[in-house]
């Protein structure tokens, strides 16, 4: 726990609250809350860390599916419908692999495609992820920053009754159907921080968690050495994708309950505990119980996270904006 | 040269000519004759050799560009304008690579890229060329036979005053303008037959080297062991690629020149000597003295070789079953 009595200066426009601000992204909840971000700062003052532990090799290519939302959010090219892929795409390769027999672990649309192949390019030419992803961003025009967690490869493998797998072969060629007996971020060990995004962690002061997997889209991120660390300087809101005893999306219960965690909220923040200052969790919340959240020394704050639309999305960012403000008075 | 007394039996339909045919084929012009052939003959009675030396890996896949020609045609799905490539498929990957500054050295359709993209995840299980190439046939219902030259890899490579490129840097990326210093196939000394073609080869009387690019499409085909000496047990129709002193299509001229032959059909079947026995050429060619070919031990025949309609690549394909009829009287 922090004392809220940072130094801290918000640029101001009429009726809009300004900063620069960080967000640790997974590939669906957090983006959304970005896509509401955008709408009150400009691109130039986001700067988002996201996860790559779910990256995977598929048809010669290596794709990094959290980092590709992110990067066609910013281009205005994302799918909103799904919350990933390229509005539009084809899936002409695809398809003509499919009635060869090969099927693809993900799904990649002819673009999309084209995007993973120029990074497997600029990585098989010695460039970094980070250097890949800045190249990238460049060419979609894009301002904010967008930096993988690390420039190691390190992937989630799910041990499953049917023998160990990838998370993306659980979650998409499996539909998340296997039992869950443990899994692990393989290569965490050995991988290292991305260097830009620690520096653009010393560089700022408020950090979003958003509200993405904490197992596998948040968690590769904090099992980073360093990371915690650097948070516990910084002033943290995160936010809860959990809704009573149910995910908001995807297949973070399933996999907290294979961490013999509570699928809850509570269970949320006591991962965060020792680096956040304000938890939000949603309105329509039922089992949690704030004061156990300020027990943990963390300031509870109950918003309407179902961002199904995009005045929805705006206003929960507008609300997380605020929320730093008064961090700071 | 041989003595045309070989017992030799066609198999008669009403009016149809018909046998069991062995075809040595590039990209472009075989694949022309072969479309007339697959009029006369069905399909599972027709046996293609394909070259490989102009096989290249390009966007993380192996692409064979003269198998793909020749897969295409037999699936019913090849660009007849092009000669080349899916009839109707699009290019969303390529151009969007494009816009990410990725040349491609070959324009690959997106199904074209699902063709070489399930074909190098069999190479990469293990799979020879032979078994990738069958197997896709079998999913495009192809009953005619596709065999690669050779199951190792050759590569032709082109000296020039720029430096030593690949054939297809050579042809497509620099539209075949740069000087030709010299050639070669690399990887030819190593090479063997593919035991499939050797198999086919061993079954068949028939044999047509189509006319395609004697130096580089059926160049790399002859310099590989024993195929000579095969060819010299069979009843073998070469077809000239050179009207007078100029190839019909492609790079076949300069690259005679480079090896400092002279532009020619004469230098053509001065190449072939050794194991053809009809040597066709086109009625327009008003450079080749038929006796300089008949003094080689070849018969020498006038064909319209120009083959811009399906009727007249189904007239030159019927004209070479008659030689063949001919050459067992």
């Amino acid at each position: 726990m922090k004392i809220f009595t940072f130094t801290f200066t918000f640029k101001f426009k009429p009726g809009i609250l300004r900063t620069t601000m960080i967000i640790l992204s997974g590939g669906t909840g957090t983006p959304k809350l970005i896509d509401g971000l955008r709408n009150l700062l400009p691109d130039e003052e986001i700067t988002v860390i996201v996860n790559t532990g779910e990256d995977i090799w598929s048809s010669e290519v290596f794709i990094t599916p959290d980092i590709d939302t992110v990067l066609y959010l910013f281009a205005g090219i994302l799918d909103k419908t799904r919350w990933w892929s390229i509005i539009g795409d084809t899936y002409n390769t695809y398809h003509q692999m499919k009635e060869l027999g090969l099927s693809e672990i993900l799904m990649l649309g002819d673009r999309d495609r084209a995007v993973n192949l120029a990074r497997t390019d600029m990585l098989k030419k010695g460039m970094t992820l980070t250097e890949a992803t800045a190249d990238i961003s460049k060419s979609f025009g894009i301002r904010a920053a967008i930096i993988p967690m690390s420039d190691d490869v390190i992937t989630s493998m799910i041990e499953t009754p049917r023998g160990q797998m990838h998370f993306q072969e659980f979650w998409v060629t499996h539909k998340g159907t296997p039992d869950i007996l443990s899994f692990e971020y393989r290569g965490i060990g050995e991988a290292r921080l991305s260097p830009a995004a620690k520096v653009a962690l010393e560089k700022e002061d408020c950090v979003i968690i958003g509200p993405s997997n904490p197992m596998t889209s948040i968690g590769p991120i904090l099992a980073l050495p360093e990371i915690k660390e650097i948070l516990k300087t910084k002033k943290v809101i995160a936010v809860s994708p959990i809704i009573g005893n149910e995910a908001v999306s995807g297949p973070a219960g399933k996999l907290m309950a294979a961490k013999g965690l509570d699928v809850s909220s509570k269970s949320v923040a006591a991962l965060y505990k020792d680096f956040i200052d304000v938890f939000v969790y949603d309105i329509r919340d039922g089992v949690l119980n704030p004061e156990d959240i300020e027990k943990m020394g963390i300031k509870a704050v109950a918003l309407d996270t179902m961002m199904t639309d995009e005045e929805r999305r705006t206003e929960l960012a507008r609300e997380i904006l605020k929320l730093f403000n008064l961090l700071s008075v």
